[in-house]
């Protein structure tokens, strides 16, 4: 374990001498070894470690998981963190899925340890199970060469995953070896149902039907696919800005060079180039990506293609990509407000699937209910805080494309903003014990 | 189908106006529906068709299938050449499966037919489904991205699959509609007993596990990773040349702009040079690929890595690459010659399963049997022909790698070459029906 770990760790350099290392802790056999594990090479690597343990609130004996947790730290003199938070109650106020919403938070958390405590990465324990499912789900859902490569080692953002070399069965052999004893019933939060399909049915079948090691197999394949993937990702990148001229309110993309190159350079380089003008991509889809560069080969003068409020159109030679105001606003204000109200024992039943809804508390809502754009001066009090915040610095802190910002649509009611749509409800309108009537709200 | 058949042939580039295209059918559903597909676009296309069958004479019905073709090319106006061969037989005499004798034979009657016809394509019914399996086959052994891109719609040499973005489905629901009867029990060659447990088991679980039609996520996704692949094949192919020079009896690969280049192209570079020097690569392995790859960046003077017979050794700041002849005539010559004989009807039974074992007619052989190595007029009749033939010519002819021609094993009786290791035995000691007592040769 210790060897695979530091293996791991030197190829993949996600520790360097010396580093503050923040591990999340569930309690699981996994997290438990990563935190051992990481202690025993603690003088080696000369790295401070401190762990944070997430209380969901979910089961009743969570709790357990994180004295478990408090026990151990303790015990290897380290350092702990434990919070806690209903993470359903959150999950519904937002209208995100519980694992969404447990995902935000932990991470909000870390962010916040890392930060107080000037630490470098956030170690996180995903096992080789972890990635051979997560790749064998993928394929199953359809994907790219991306999506094979599974579940990254490092991210940009300092996240490491320094047992993903390591299987399920050394992890229990490791935790028997030092007597640790892991907490069995914590919550995996993380796609549990599709996932618990395809480690508990599908990879045993196939081991059984083929009697082959899926999970090599898999993880093998994947991390050959990953250099291609890097090698592709730093070509596009490096030709991106030869090729792509950002700027506003238009960018403009060289059709001529554009031709000359592969198609698939040419989608890669699609996708960058959106991700550049709209911050996201998440439902970019292959037949848009296909769309836009039929667009480019066809060069009609003036013929567009809408993603979004993005628009591409073909001008002489060039292809120009910018934001549409005028038809984003369109869009949005042509969406409707479904309004809903319950009593609050009915709304502890539902289940919020989309951003695009959400639970207020129905008594503090003043006066009718209308949406409109920002206007200068707006604020409102961020879910969580307990103040005021301009609307211009929220979006700011959240990274909102600037050019988005002015077509988030803000639901409002006579004085306040009561939720700014896709991001976040105003905490004074959330849902406490106190509630007794509920408004559920949807954007359609 | 019509239309699915028109788009792949146009988006894949598979027929061009007023070629002439040679259908493989084997009288199953797939070809059956290929070849009366084609004949109903044969006017818009502009194409003349041949039909080749081969009676593998496997089942004591398959005369059926012949049969089948037969009639169904003549009632379509359609030349058909219909051929039979004991493949079982051809098998056992050349040590090589079942399924590899089928295919060898089968592209040499193309061949040969597309040769006396002057056609330009050779269209095999291979379809969507196949694709699924074989993608997940691969994956199932563990794979690369190449692997991954499934089977190729268009091989260079000019083997095409018009089908393979029909469903079996579809392909069924076709033959129904046009009241063709394909042959039902036809034998499909091709790696039968894990093929089928795909088919028939692992994909139907699938699909009911998660409601899914794995088929089209698996195929859509094969052909995402095509993409990527043919840039990362055309890519490293622009590069070899300025890096690599080819010459004899040592090539040269440049160190410096080697270790300029990305991991991922590295490995590719190598398989292309390997290519280059031993004409194939199908035993180099990713752990051989990546030790190659550590001698070129250790390049410790005069260090040396061998792979069968080619040998990699740094030289100052490049890397040599050059085949060894004295090692592997060391290797050769070190082989042992296992001998058995037995009574004909004993080896019936015997299935022989590797190139390097084969069965001839033991009453045949004169005097003591030797190994030795090609010299200056060597001549021997190549299985299938009845004339003798230059083994300077056959080895051209069969696009053996210069270099190795001196070093392929030749075992020899008393005035004649009895078996061309690996390639083929002479036809004049092959087993006929009059033959009583067959030697069994292994060169281990």
């Amino acid at each position: 374990m210790l060897k695979i770990l530091l293996d791991t760790i030197n190829r993949e350099k996600l520790i360097s001498i010396g580093d503050g290392v923040l591990i999340g802790v569930s309690g699981g056999p996994d997290s438990i070894s990563l935190l051992y594990a990481l202690n025993e090479l603690r003088e080696k690597l000369d790295i401070r470690i401190v762990v944070v343990h997430l209380n969901h609130l979910f089961r009743d004996d969570a709790y357990l998981d994180a004295n478990y947790v408090k026990k151990i730290s303790d015990s290897l003199n380290i350092k702990s963190y434990i919070f806690e938070k209903d993470i359903s109650l959150m999950a519904k106020e937002n209208g995100m899925s519980f694992e969404e919403a447990g995902r935000i938070e932990r991470y909000r958390l870390f962010n916040e340890v890392r930060k107080k405590e000037n630490l470098d990465v956030i170690a996180i324990a995903q096992n080789k199970n972890d990635q051979a499912e997560t790749v064998l789900m993928r394929l199953i859902r359809g994907t790219g060469l991306k999506g094979l490569t599974g579940i990254e080692y490092k991210r940009n953002d300092g996240v490491i995953r320094p047992i993903l070399d390591v299987d399920r069965k050394l992890i229990e052999k490791y935790c028997e070896d030092n007597n640790l004893n892991p907490r069995r019933d914590y919550t995996n939060f993380e796609d549990v149902y599709f996932r618990n399909k395809v480690r508990l049915n599908l990879i045993p079948y196939i081991e059984n039907e083929f009697n082959v090691n899926i999970i090599d197999k898999t993880v093998r394949t994947s991390s050959i696919l990953r250099g291609d993937e890097d090698f592709l990702e730093k070509y596009t990148s490096g030709l991106v800005n030869e090729i792509f001229y950002f700027d506003l309110p238009k960018s403009t993309l060289d059709r001529d060079r554009y031709l000359n190159l592969h198609l698939a350079i040419r989608k890669r380089l699609i996708r960058l180039i959106v991700k550049k003008i709209n911050g996201d991509i998440n439902d970019l889809s292959f037949n848009d990506i296909e769309s836009i560069n039929r667009l480019i080969i066809n060069n009609r003068q003036g013929a567009k293609f809408y993603w979004k409020n993005v628009i591409f159109e073909t001008e002489y030679s060039e292809l120009k990509i910018y934001i549409d105001k005028k038809n984003s606003k369109e869009d949005y204000l042509s969406k409707n407000l479904d309004l809903k109200i319950m009593e609050a024992s009915e709304a502890a039943h539902c289940q919020l699937k989309n951003k695009n809804e959400v639970f207020l508390d129905y008594e503090k809502i003043e006066g009718q209910l209308s949406i409109r754009y920002r206007k200068n001066g707006d604020s409102f009090v961020p879910y969580g805080m307990n103040t005021h915040k301009k609307l211009s610095r929220y979006f700011i802190d959240k990274k909102v494309a600037k050019d988005l910002r002015d077509f988030v649509p803000l639901i409002c009611d006579k004085d306040n903003i009561v939720w700014v749509y896709g991001f976040s409800i105003n905490d004074n309108y959330k849902i406490t014990k106190k509630t007794k009537k509920v408004i559920a709200l949807k954007l359609v």
